[in-house]
């Protein structure tokens, strides 16, 4: 069976194929930090016609595929299976299309995110999504995983940036719906199908891209607030008062915030005194006066009422990137903590900060010497937890840790995944999120288009 | 067995429901001018578990069932089957909650969708989704057929207000998934299932609606362009330079212009000149100051590059609802034109210019007195046409212009629905927008979610 198989598979993709020890090391896991996975083939296709006829042939035979993209993934989600068929859609990458009447872009799966971000400038028009990893991570990845990043709170989730995909299910029917029209209601939409199911249902192999217009000018501002209740505050004011030009309100708690500044000496701290809570707001309006003028209002009026304390407006770009530059330092965790265990949870705003409290001082009660980081887009209810337990050297207990996150998020009626996806990380925790009907309804889905569960089996659902 | 099931829904509902002509006239038919059908029954359930209960039983026995909201829908797809159920909605009404901080509004499915958008503004927030039959239609039917309406090009459809949904089943299966939280990448995004599949998948019985700030003012520019070219330029113009404060960008071509102005005297010509094409510009700035010089300069860039040869700008909300009267005045088309064919197509906005005169020359060549008035909002690429051939009377030849029409769209690669769904009356010609690979993966989430095919049966789709 397995020979026929590796023999059909040869026959098939020919040069596109490698097998076992000849597969390179980076497609052996993905971001997630788990221990690699040597498949028993790695398939590069460079047309959705090839991706046929390696899913028909997967599924006659029922070996497990893996859709692979940047590998930036941070759940597992494309880390290979052993004995499966790791498909890698690095070799569809490309833009097929600018359309400027429209403004839309058609690109294959395998494109990056940066790519399609300088590719939408040129042409005078604005891509709404983007996370750090833009130049790693491929536009594929991203809507299968529905993902987020900063600008959410304006711009909406990697689904609000599609109108049309190509997607192949797992018994190789190719499904076209390169749909550009911003309104198209004959019948199901089958591209949300696609769209956040981590590659458990279709592998989309193109998408039709929204464009948007280019906010003119970004400006930003540094606010230290005396706590959660009065963050909260600036927070329905900037919402209220800067409606589409709230681009970005970006929450650091002081643990997050002290931790950094402390240990990276060329991060500066804008603002003299310590803070209960610190936040990020970015304004794109029109133009560069109407970001000031709209960020002054709101501060003025913010510090009269007592919701801030303190804050610094950016006059400048590189006045606005040296106040990001606390918040953009995520990427030196590594270096600073060593092993970690990491988060991305949601939670309803107005419980947001009693939770935080809530899981800080649990970690410094179960280990004393913890560090626990908590900051994220407070704007779309997201936060982020980064923890370590310096006395525990490399054996971090992170399944008690987890546990402990988990369900404090999901005694608030909050989410084990905001942004990351669950992949095979979260997979034991999703029944903390959902009900067992909504699980049911999901696994019901699955057995419909994968009947054979051959697509990206055992991740996310446990079927 | 009819006895039975007639026995069993008594015991259920009791006094919510009432039997063949005891069920009053308004609920046998919606508006797509059908004829009406007297079903089974109608149950008017006052709470979820009521509409699981009645599903229960409608599956055991094999009876279908037609959900009804506000019954404005134009495609058939709330008409009663015979020998079915009709589950009218209207007493699942009312705002179960408004949540500030979040921005979101808890609402059960069969409030109207003006009450939501007051209830909006009385909170100081904004419910971006609305259309003209705001008063009569209800959140669950505009949730069903995914609503499109004026202001999508800012705003988006129907589905992307969604944030959360409650949802029974064929089964009566009670899905509660009452999500507030921007991103929640738990698992599969079920709602999407529910949001435009019009009552064949399941019954929406509550909804979080995310709610947006208020545009502070409101501009309306009208102008008159030479052809649809120099209305594209315009388009793409005013989509860079205004960004978000662009929120409806509606076209009329002379068809529908002349025909309205000239049979309706209470509406005055705005612009002295005839036009090739004439455009309704709405600005949602951050004042009206902003909104006065925003359309002030992309107007007066526009004539002088020969886009625009002719505008109006609103300089008070009444001369802005004299602007808009012309388009507003589409309900008076049965006074004024007798019985239609109407059609809510999308087209991509490249080729809509050359669609358009295709059928209206069509029109004109079959029948030489057709009345074929175009119009729509062009920025969402979606377009209306009414048509009427004054000599035939009241025997109109609906199928023969429905294929003329969809026949036309179809080869441009249009749809034959942008907003108003498929129901009854279009899905003969759904194959036209959709490929047999599309077709059949609706007919297979169908079967796994509904595999008694008693919701809404044989609507939408041919099974």
């Amino acid at each position: 069976m397995r020979e026929d198989f590796i023999q059909s598979l040869n026959e098939e993709l020919g040069a596109d194929v490698l097998f076992g020890a000849d597969i390179p090391a980076r497609f052996r896991n993905d971001w997630a930090g788990l221990e690699p996975v040597t498949p028993l083939a790695l398939v590069r296709p460079r047309t959705t016609e090839q991706i046929s006829a390696t899913l028909r042939l997967c599924d006659r035979f029922k070996i497990s595929v893996v859709p692979q993209g940047g590998l930036t993934g941070l759940a597992g989600g494309a880390r290979p299976i052993e004995g499966g068929v790791a498909l890698s859609l690095d070799r569809m990458n490309g833009i097929d299309e600018i359309d400027p009447v429209m403004a839309t872009m058609t690109v294959q799966a395998g494109t990056p995110l940066g790519v399609i971000q300088r590719a939408a400038e040129e042409a005078g028009l604005f891509f709404g999504l983007d996370l750090g990893a833009r130049d790693s991570c491929v536009i594929g990845g991203n809507l299968s995983t529905n993902a987020g990043g900063n600008r959410v709170i304006r711009f909406g989730m990697a689904r609000e940036h599609v109108l049309g995909l190509e997607v192949v299910l797992p018994d190789g029917t190719i499904v076209r719906s390169l749909n550009k029209m911003l309104k198209n209601n004959a019948g199901y939409d089958l591209k949300q199908l696609f769209i956040g199911s981590e590659g458990t249902l279709g592998i989309i192999t193109r998408a039709v891209l929204r464009l948007q217009a280019k906010p003119a000018a970004l400006a930003s501002a540094l606010c230290g607030c005396s706590g959660f209740p009065a963050m909260l505050e600036l927070l329905k004011s900037a919402r209220l008062r800067m409606g589409s030009a709230l681009i970005a309100f970006e929450v650091m708690w002081p643990s997050f915030y002290d931790f950094m500044t402390g240990n990276l000496p060329e991060l500066r701290r804008a603002l003299s005194e310590p803070h209960g809570i610190y936040v990020l707001i970015e304004a794109g309006g029109r133009d560069a006066d109407e970001n000031r003028t709209m960020l002054e209002h709101i501060l003025s009026d913010a510090l009269e009422e007592g919701w801030v304390s303190d804050a610094v407006l950016s006059s400048s770009e590189r006045e606005a990137r040296e106040l990001w530059a606390v918040r953009d330092s995520v990427s030196e965790y590594g270096r600073l903590m060593g092993p970690q265990t990491a988060f991305d949870v949601g939670l309803p705003t107005s419980v947001a900060g009693s939770v935080v409290s809530e899981i800080e001082a649990a970690m410094k009660n179960r280990w004393p010497d913890a560090i626990a980081l908590s900051y994220g887009h407070i704007g779309d209810s997201n936060l982020h937890f980064v923890c370590n337990i310096p006395s525990l050297g490399k054996s971090q207990p992170h399944k008690e840790i987890t546990e402990l996150v988990f369900t404090a998020v999901g005694r608030a009626g909050g989410t084990i995944s905001a942004e990351h996806g669950i992949g095979l990380l979260k997979k034991p925790y999703l029944k903390l999120s959902r009900t067992p009907e909504e699980l049911a309804l999901m696994e019901r889905i699955k057995r419909a288009i994968d009947p054979n569960n051959i697509l990206n089996t055992g991740k996310v659902l446990t079927i």
